[in-house]
């Protein structure tokens, strides 16, 4: 288990292309509903997500902020097939960038299928205050705007956003 | 991934305690509610076991009838004390037995803590149709009536039901 702090912001433009070192194509979905997890009915979400050749089992807990406990187990791709067969919601499909940036290593997900179109920057960080540098491709912070959230995207993808969701205030 | 066919049984006496052959104490919770499950807005349950030393996260298919899919990952017993602790509804703590009788293994679950006074019989079969010799400690066939899965119990332990629910028709 480990205890996960981690920060999401919109992107814009594509600046961050040319320091993309490796790009992992994912498929996920999530065997419970987000209004589970809102309605209290569940403490955790779990996700199923094939990478390539590989497979995972995901349970993040639900906590207000940026920190969560994070549980992440190899799976059998088969297996894993066969569980996105069971998620609720419909299956997010992406493309993740890994792109370095001022020593940080950033998540550049560029999403495809019902969210094609979402591009959103992911960090990591060690501790809630760990100071980094912004990339100046780097948007809005979203970390805590639940239609961002992978599971919410699940349920409601980004085609599906009112043209003012897609276009959040600036910084 | 396994399919499940598994019945499940009342036990009537004692009679089955010499036969055992072997026990192993397990304490058990589920990541998600019944309600979920029921209610549609998750098609598998989210079980976390440790039992003993070694812990166990197992993923089953809601479907009608006997026959589930069925997924059973180890994990480390540390992370599945932290899981247990995201899980909702009650903890489930049980004493399995395992009883040999005519070739077949049967599981008896001797319930404790809230669900004590209860204990069922658990076989597993190859096929739906497979046949079975009946031992003279089994009660009547209880593979469908919801308030005896775990997960229900899990929620509305034995300790809560009414008199008559404990004392189902004779078979």
């Amino acid at each position: 288990m480990g205890i996960e702090i981690e920060r999401k912001f919109t992107v814009t433009g594509d600046g961050w292309r040319a320091a993309a070192e490796r790009v992992q194509p994912m498929a996920q979905g999530y065997l419970n509903s987000l209004a589970a997890l809102e309605g209290g009915g569940q403490r955790a979400s779990v996700r199923v997500r094939i990478e390539g050749d590989r497979a995972f089992l995901n349970l993040k807990s639900r906590e207000p902020g940026h920190t969560r406990q994070e549980f992440d187990y190899p799976v059998p791709v088969e297996d894993a097939r066969q569980l996105l067969a069971l998620c609720v919601g419909g299956r997010i499909e992406k493309r993740r960038h890994y792109v370095r940036h001022a020593g940080h290593l950033w998540e550049v997900d560029e999403f495809i299928g019902d969210n094609a179109g979402l591009v959103v920057a992911e960090l990591e960080l060690a501790s809630a205050d760990e100071a980094y540098a912004r990339p100046d491709w780097l948007g809005i912070e979203v970390t805590d705007l639940q239609r961002y959230y992978n599971l919410a995207l699940a349920e409601r993808p980004y085609s599906r956003w009112d043209p003012v969701e897609r276009e959040p205030p600036l910084r």
